[in-house]
Parts: C-alpha cells; sequence; structure tokens
C-alpha cells in the first residue's frame, strides 16, 4: 500500500514524460508548457488509490491515470479561456500566451490525447472504462455550463448549485476512483461505493473551499479572503444565507451585491454571521465527509487496505474548523 | 449494395434521432439545431461503404458512423470560431448565436458524444477502429493549426500545403472508410488499400475546389469565385504560381498581395494562365485521382462491389474541366 504522497511522486516521475508529438510545434509546445506547471496531480493518484484498494496497481491503472491527468487539463485549458483568465500558477494561461485559436484546438488535442492513453487499456476491460469515462467527462462540460449559467440568472437554489459543483467537480473526482477500482477488479457494488466516497468527498471540499474563500486565514488559505464576495460569486455561503435571511436581511444582502462599499467584504461577513451560514457551511461540510466516510467503511475489502484513502480526505478536508 | 445517394437517405433517417440529452438545454440545444443545419454527410456514409465494400453493413457500423459525422461537427463548430465566421449554410454560427463560451462547451461535448457512439462497437472490435479514430482525430486538429500557421508565413511551400490538406481534409476520409472496412472484416491489406483511395480522393477533391474557386462557372460553383484570391489565400494555385513564376511574374503577383486593384481577380487570373497554374491544377487533380482509382484496383473483393466507390468519385470529382 503507498500513501497519497508516495503515489503523486511516483506518478509525477512517470507524468514527466513528453505526452505530445513533436510537430507542429505550434500546437504542441503550449500544451507541454502547460502541463509542466505542475498541480496536485489529485485525479490521476485517486485512480491509483481506487486500484490500489482492490489490487497490486496495474500497468493499465498507470496509463487510465495518465488520461485523467490529461483530461483535467483539458478542461483547465478551456475553462481559462472562457473565464478569460490571465494567469494560472503564476503564469500566463495559454490563451494569454498563443491566442484563444491555439488555445481551443491545444484543448481538443489534450483530449484527444487522453482517448489515446484510455486505448492501452485492454478489452473486455477497455468498454467499461470508456463508458464511464465518457459519461464523466460530459458531465464536467454540463458543470461547466452551468456555472456559467449561473453567472447571468438572478435566482440559483441550493439544489441547482449542489448539482452544478457535483458535475464540475465531484464526478470526476468519483470517477476516478471507480475506473482504478474497476481496474482492480472491484465488484459492481465496491464500485458504487468508491464513487461515492468521491462524489460525497468533492461536495465536502467545495463547501469547505467557499467557506475558506470567506472565513479562512488568509495566511493558510494561499488566496485573497473575500475574493467571492467582492465577485459577488454564487456560493453555498451566498445562496444559503439568501435562502435564510429575513427581509431586513436580505435586502441588505441585496443592496450589498448591487454596490461595492469600501468595507464590502466585512458588512457580507456580518451578515453570514447573522444569519449563521457559517455555523451551518461547517456543518455540510462535516455531514458530506461523514458521508463519504461511511461509502468507504460500506467497501468489502480489509481495513487497513483502506487507511490511505482515509488519510487523503483527512488531508483534504481539515477538521479545525 | 448501395449507392452514395441510397447510404445518404438511409443515414439522415438514423442520424434524424436526437443525440444529446435534455438537459442543460443552454449546452445541447445549440448542438441540437447545428446538426439540423444538414450537410452532405460524405465522412458517415464512407464508414457505410467501406464496410458495405466488404460485407453487409453492421449495426456497428451504423454506430460508427454517427460518431464520425458528430466528430466532422465538432471540428465546424470549433472551427467556426477560429476563422470567425458569422455564417453557416446561411444560419448563424454557434458562436456567433450563443457566444464564444458556449460554442467551445458545444464542441467540446459533441467530440465527447462521439466517443460515446464509438464505444457501442464491441471488443475486440472497439480498440482499433479507436486507435485509427484518435489518430486522425489529432491529425485533423494538427491540419487546423497548420492552416492557421500559413496564414502569418510568408512562403509556404506546396508539399507543406499538400501536407496541411492531408491532414484537415484527407485523413478522414480516409479513415471514415478504413474504420467501416475494420468493421466489415477487410485484411490489413484491404485496409490500407481503402485509406490510400480515401486519401488520394481528398487532395484531388481539395485541388479542385481550389481550382473551381478561381476558374469555375459561378452558376454551378455556389460561392463568390475569385474569392480565395481576395483573401489572399494560400492554395494550390497561389502557391504553385509562386514557384514557377519568373522574377516578373513573381513581382507582379506580390504587388497583386499587398495592394487591392478592383480587377486584382482577373489580373491574378491572367498570370496564372500566364505560368500555366491553370492546366498543372488540371493534370495534378486528375493524377490524385487515377491514384486514388489504382488504390481501389488493387483492394481484392469483386469488382462489382467496388461501383458504388467508382460512381463516388467521379461524382466528387468531375472530369470536364
Amino acid at each position: 500500500m503507498h500513501s497519497f504522497e508516495d503515489l503523486s511522486k511516483l506518478f509525477a516521475q512517470r507524468f514527466s514524460a513528453d505526452h505530445f508529438p513533436a510537430e507542429p510545434r505550434s500546437l504542441y509546445d503550449p500544451n507541454r508548457s502547460f502541463l509542466q506547471l505542475g498541480g496536485k496531480r489529485i485525479r490521476p493518484v485517486l485512480c491509483l488509490m481506487g486500484n490500489e484498494l482492490f489490487e497490486e496497481i496495474t500497468e493499465e491503472t498507470w496509463q487510465l491515470a495518465i488520461a485523467v491527468e490529461l483530461f483535467h487539463n483539458f478542461t483547465l485549458i478551456h475553462d481559462d479561456i472562457m473565464d478569460q483568465a490571465p494567469l494560472r500558477r503564476g503564469l500566463p494561461t495559454v490563451h494569454a500566451q498563443h491566442g484563444v485559436n491555439t488555445a481551443i484546438l491545444a484543448g481538443d488535442v489534450m483530449l484527444i490525447r487522453a482517448y489515446e492513453y484510455l486505448n492501452k487499456i485492454g478489452s473486455p476491460r477497455l468498454s467499461p472504462v470508456l463508458h464511464l469515462f465518457n459519461q464523466t467527462a460530459r458531465e464536467v462540460c454540463e458543470g461547466q455550463q452551468l456555472d456559467m449559467d449561473f453567472e447571468s440568472q438572478d435566482q440559483v437554489s441550493l439544489d441547482q448549485y449542489l448539482r452544478m459543483i457535483e458535475l464540475k467537480t465531484s464526478v470526476l473526482l468519483a470517477a476516478s476512483l471507480q475506473t482504478g477500482a474497476m481496474l482492480g477488479g472491484a465488484t459492481q457494488r465496491n464500485q458504487e461505493k468508491i464513487y461515492e466516497f468521491g462524489r460525497k468527498l468533492g461536495l465536502a471540499f467545495q463547501v469547505q473551499d467557499d467557506y475558506l474563500d470567506a472565513f479562512g486565514d488568509p495566511e493558510k488559505f494561499g488566496k485573497q479572503v473575500g475574493g467571492d464576495i467582492l465577485a459577488n460569486k454564487k456560493t453555498f455561503l451566498l445562496i444559503h444565507a439568501l435562502e435564510t435571511a429575513d427581509s431586513q436581511q436580505r435586502n441588505q444582502l441585496e443592496e450589498l451585491l448591487n454596490t461595492s462599499p469600501s468595507d464590502k467584504v466585512q458588512q457580507v461577513l456580518n451578515l453570514y454571521k447573522q444569519t449563521g451560514v457559517d455555523a451551518w457551511a461547517i456543518s455540510l461540510k462535516q455531514r458530506f465527509l461523514q458521508e463519504s466516510l461511511q461509502a468507504l467503511d460500506d467497501i468489502a475489502v480489509l481495513t487497513n487496505r483502506k487507511q490511505p484513502l482515509i488519510e487523503l480526505a483527512q488531508y483534504l478536508i481539515q477538521r479545525e474548523q
């Protein structure tokens, strides 16, 4: 058994190989550079962990892990265009450096390369893996579209937001684990449980992310605290605050959304505390984390095989708040 | 055996089904509308014809044909963004109607749907079909990138242009035929020959397209004659004219490229005739057509099974010029 850190290092070694043809360099060099920006490589490591929960990591799972990481990077390149993001990890995004047209094509070809790696999985295992991968890829696009739709939508319900987060973030974590488990020979029931573990863990992580953006310690969080508030981003906190506020609080919140006083962040945080969404968010995160760990409990393998996944969940979801 | 027209009608019936989930409509409705714009559906019919050259059309080949047509439409949606094209078939393009962001995502999800249809092919046939499909998809992206690169490049050689056309246009025609042939149980050698037939036919077609844009009968051609000349588009004709012109002719041509006199089209056409590129283009087209038909000749099946493909080649490549 390997820890997340071990697998992360092993994967980084494998992934540092060149994944693209030499020519045309105008198409492939942007992708090469983009992959060198690094990242935590969470999704491919989840493939490996999903596999190792059931048996020793197979060569095919390494290929799957590369495919999943290439897919994730395809979504980043295209999302950066849509978000008009100038920087990623402090360096220019593909479209900022090479233009939107090349960034569209570079993303397309990154996605196609992912399928080339997937096709290294032999039959009869290929088809079920491809099935879940395709479904998940489509869902991630649906999540991105919903996220864009929400920006111009007056009202977004908590259920709609949850569904968007599930599609945009959770399903890929869940499918990474499940496809790894498939290649480890997991039963259908165990596959469903490991998917559920990933899905709920993703939701817990997003609640935490929204919470930390508002209430996090600026030194630990790594991004500007209050960024979501300044951007009027619809988050778990804002959506729930609007749903539970009394009419006076709702009026105050809506006025703050329409104006930008210099103490906007502080005023919105005060309203979040008055409406109790800070405590609510922590309890929601804990609920998703518990449901996630329950699904892991329900998997029929020796308990000690589950230890790396439990540690990963605890690492991703800090309990201190 | 079916003719191209028969198969085209049969495919249109199949393809008129809905290929997308109901929700989110903001993502899938643009794709639904785009597919309704129609088209000649040449590529999926080539899958069917490649299959029927060797045996009766199988259900899997119908699924492959849908995948290939979805892939082709993915490239159209993304190419339209890159070309900033406002219209396709007289109606607004996806990005013109729904914005670039939705058009990027709509194209992405169209590509992913193509892979969902491919995955209806059973093992062990899936993997080799997926292999050629992936390689071809990547090559089509490479061709599009080269085409964009050429716009800002001073000199493009005939070999470079040929390679770009091969990647952007020919390989998909060739791979449509070959993947269909694979599902028809063709031998490796016969698969290579049918691929070559499609590849050379694509080149002949593009030479003809470039020729007709300059010398075609405006009533028959269907687009504005001289459009490539007005846009300074690097075509077979312009590239070969620049390569074979004497220094005086080359100076005249380069001056015409840098200016836009009202009789630019006529002046460039005169230079094309002086340098003999009109006759050269016709002989080049004939050479590619002959090589294409030779590859078809070399396929080891009964001659009468080849008749629909011969008729298709004759229909696509008119002999009258």
